[in-house]
């Protein structure tokens, strides 16, 4: 019997996008089951891989062009359009502008980086008609709060003498007042969607700056100055356009690029998956299915809260749908997740490793583990079949049945 | 449905007996599957366990004594007897008396260390009327080419004046000649039958001075001493009892134990699972089973040439059955494996770790990898019976069948 697997991974952590994470998978599924009907859905969130995502489930078109890299070198970037809408809808991931990977390690300073780039793809999008955007938050390598995506479609942000702000995070401590006169006026028209995780505030104790910028290559001492940044910004924004954006879910996403999307460009913001959901239509590959594949980095008692593996699940349960989960790293708490959906799951590991070995290899990990996986489904699949068919019915056959038609019926049933 | 399943794996090298072993993976099962039927078929080869297993298979008895030990203090070690048999049996392991267990960490010298303790158990054997010895061969911290054993046992190893060498392999290098005057007459009549890891020769650069002597402790010069004195040894052997041991299949098994079982004993060396096979019968617990889990510390090319998975697989497949192997590292060419009867495989593994912390885990990790599995396993089960009995099924009566017997009747045979 051919069986029909839907694919919906995550991406792996600083080693496999969505995508790439969906490519290996099938891969392995295929040499364990090569007569199985494939069907995929890449979970992407708002970072890396947003816009080739949308661009692929929709039909559209993919556009090159270079903006303000995050460190003020030029870097080539791209903006999509997505295909069969009513409306002109463009899709931009801020990561291709401002994103973590286009800053070169030994220049990691999210006090001096900028999101002015994001702002260009922004206008470039306004400039090729785009009536609605989709602006994918992740990956970021900037915490200047969207202050110089704002920048570039027209704000002026200013100190107590009225002068320009240098860009980046940390000169926002200086900001005295922002000026939305020359704002480009098609902003006020153009409806933006943006994909953020939702858990990021710009404020406090679990404010972008303490919680991200570590990971973006900030000091203690920076972090703090960022920080105090943010807050001035905050108060600021509220100020000119009236937005509280200091604790908005969202608002620190990216970071704090949903403030400035929030609060500055009037836009609106979304939980991560969200927008991708509403292309993708998971519920109708999820229909076809006999058998759902997902994947993530890690896999344990936090899975449940929001986790790809356990919205993907949640949804196949729906249709009563087997789930199981492969993952790089499976954690404390891990067995809770059999209630919420998942039926089994694997390590990728082979091996004693370390992490980064582990990062290194996880494209050939994780190919060899949905191969593994699929193999110890198929044994359950051949049990089923031989016990229905074989040794266990031929016991009652012999025990008293001189009907042969249930074997024969069975056989017929088998070839379904 | 309930699932027969045998469990059958081998040891798992410095962490888990085979006994141990399938404790674990029965209670893996029995959490993914709570109505399944255990079998277990502890994988022992003639490596601690050996005993214990035989003793229990056969509903024998274990008796306590204290013997030598392979440093010189008196160890508190064990015989056993078979039950049920014609003629009164033995069953000793080596390890009880000269394993590298008993062997402190910072006494680990094979030049010294001696077998003389198992010349002790073989001797309380016969005082307690063995007709016939089960000597298991495996995990030997010694290296004397059963000199000590054979000594405890009224043989004489005397230098070129004609005076008794000390105990220890290096003191072979003085041996001169060996006096069996005094040799225990029962063991003329005695039938002495050892498992031995056949491929263990005593001599050469594959000899056991060369392969097993660094990991019992040697230093690079301490085995070259020690293969200059089995050499000796075995020239001494030959012109005694005319037996030659330097190139026979096991006769380097255990420090050279296999030698002094063939040359001074009068024993025979069988292939290490050979004599457990004879009282486990596998293949009627095979025939029993509808699914077999073994296990080994690694799985990879190597499994093939007369590991217990495959020799687990190769008898499993005999009877058709799929085979599901456990391993804590997965290798180098292991899916050679798939060609040799076993179906699916997986890492006990759950994240990155190194190999001290899989050991130290190992127990844990297989009751884990064994749940893993099974539900791994069950998602099959699950898959080709809703496919049987639910959509697939419906799609096809839908397709013009009005008669709904085919729907009854698998469900009949589901029921199974």
């Amino acid at each position: 019997m051919s069986m029909t697997i839907l694919i919906a991974p995550s991406g792996f952590k600083e080693s496999l996008t969505a995508d790439e994470a969906t490519t290996c998978i099938a891969a392995g599924i295929l040499k364990a089951m090569p007569d199985a009907s494939i069907l995929k859905a890449p979970m992407v969130d708002g970072g890396e891989g947003f816009t080739q995502a949308l661009v692929d489930l929709t039909g559209g078109t993919l556009h090159r062009l270079s903006v303000t890299g995050p460190v003020g070198d030029r870097v080539e970037s791209f903006i999509g359009f997505l295909g069969g809408q009513k409306i002109r809808t463009a899709v931009i991931e801020m990561a291709a502008a401002a994103g973590l990977r286009l800053v070169p390690r030994d220049r990691r300073n999210p006090c001096i980086t900028t999101s002015f780039g994001v702002g260009e793809l922004v206008r470039a999008a306004l400039d090729a008609g785009a009536e609605r955007i989709l602006l994918g938050c992740g990956d970021s390598g900037i915490n200047d709060g969207g202050a110089g995506m704002a920048e570039a479609l027209g704000v002026r942000f200013l100190d107590a003498d009225g002068r320009p702000l240098p860009g980046g995070g940390a000169a926002l401590r200086h900001l005295a007042s922002i000026d939305v006169t020359n704002v480009d006026p098609r902003l006020v028209k153009v409806r933006i969607d943006a994909a953020v995780n939702w858990h990021n505030v710009l404020l406090g104790p679990k404010g972008v700056a303490r919680v991200f910028g570590p990971q973006k290559g900030a000091t203690p001492d920076q972090v703090e100055e960022l920080a105090a940044a943010m807050e001035i910004y905050a108060e600021a924004i509220a100020r000119t356009t009236g937005t509280e954006v200091g604790n908005a879910p969202g608002a620190g996403a990216s970071g704090g690029l949903g403030a400035g999307i929030l609060g500055l460009l009037w836009g609106r913001l979304h939980p991560r998956y969200e927008i991708v959901m509403q292309y993708l239509d998971l519920d109708t590959l999820i229909e076809r299915a006999d058998l759902v594949i997902t994947a993530e980095g890690s896999l344990d008692g936090q899975t449940p809260y929001g986790k790809v593996p356990a919205e993907v699940a949640r949804r196949a349960k729906l249709r009563g749908l087997p789930v199981i989960a492969l993952a790089g790293t499976i954690g404390k708490g891990v067995t809770l997740n059999f209630e919420h959906g998942i039926d089994a799951f694997a390590s990728i590991l082979k091996r004693p490793c370390s992490l980064d070995e582990a990062i290194e290899n996880a494209g050939k990990l994780l190919t060899r583990a949905a191969e593994d996986a699929v193999r110890m489904v198929s044994v359950g699949i051949g049990l089923a079949s031989v016990r229905r068919n074989g040794v266990k019915l031929r016991r009652r056959t012999a025990a008293g049945r001189s009907d042969c038609r249930p074997k024969r019926q069975s056989r017929t049933i088998a070839a379904v």
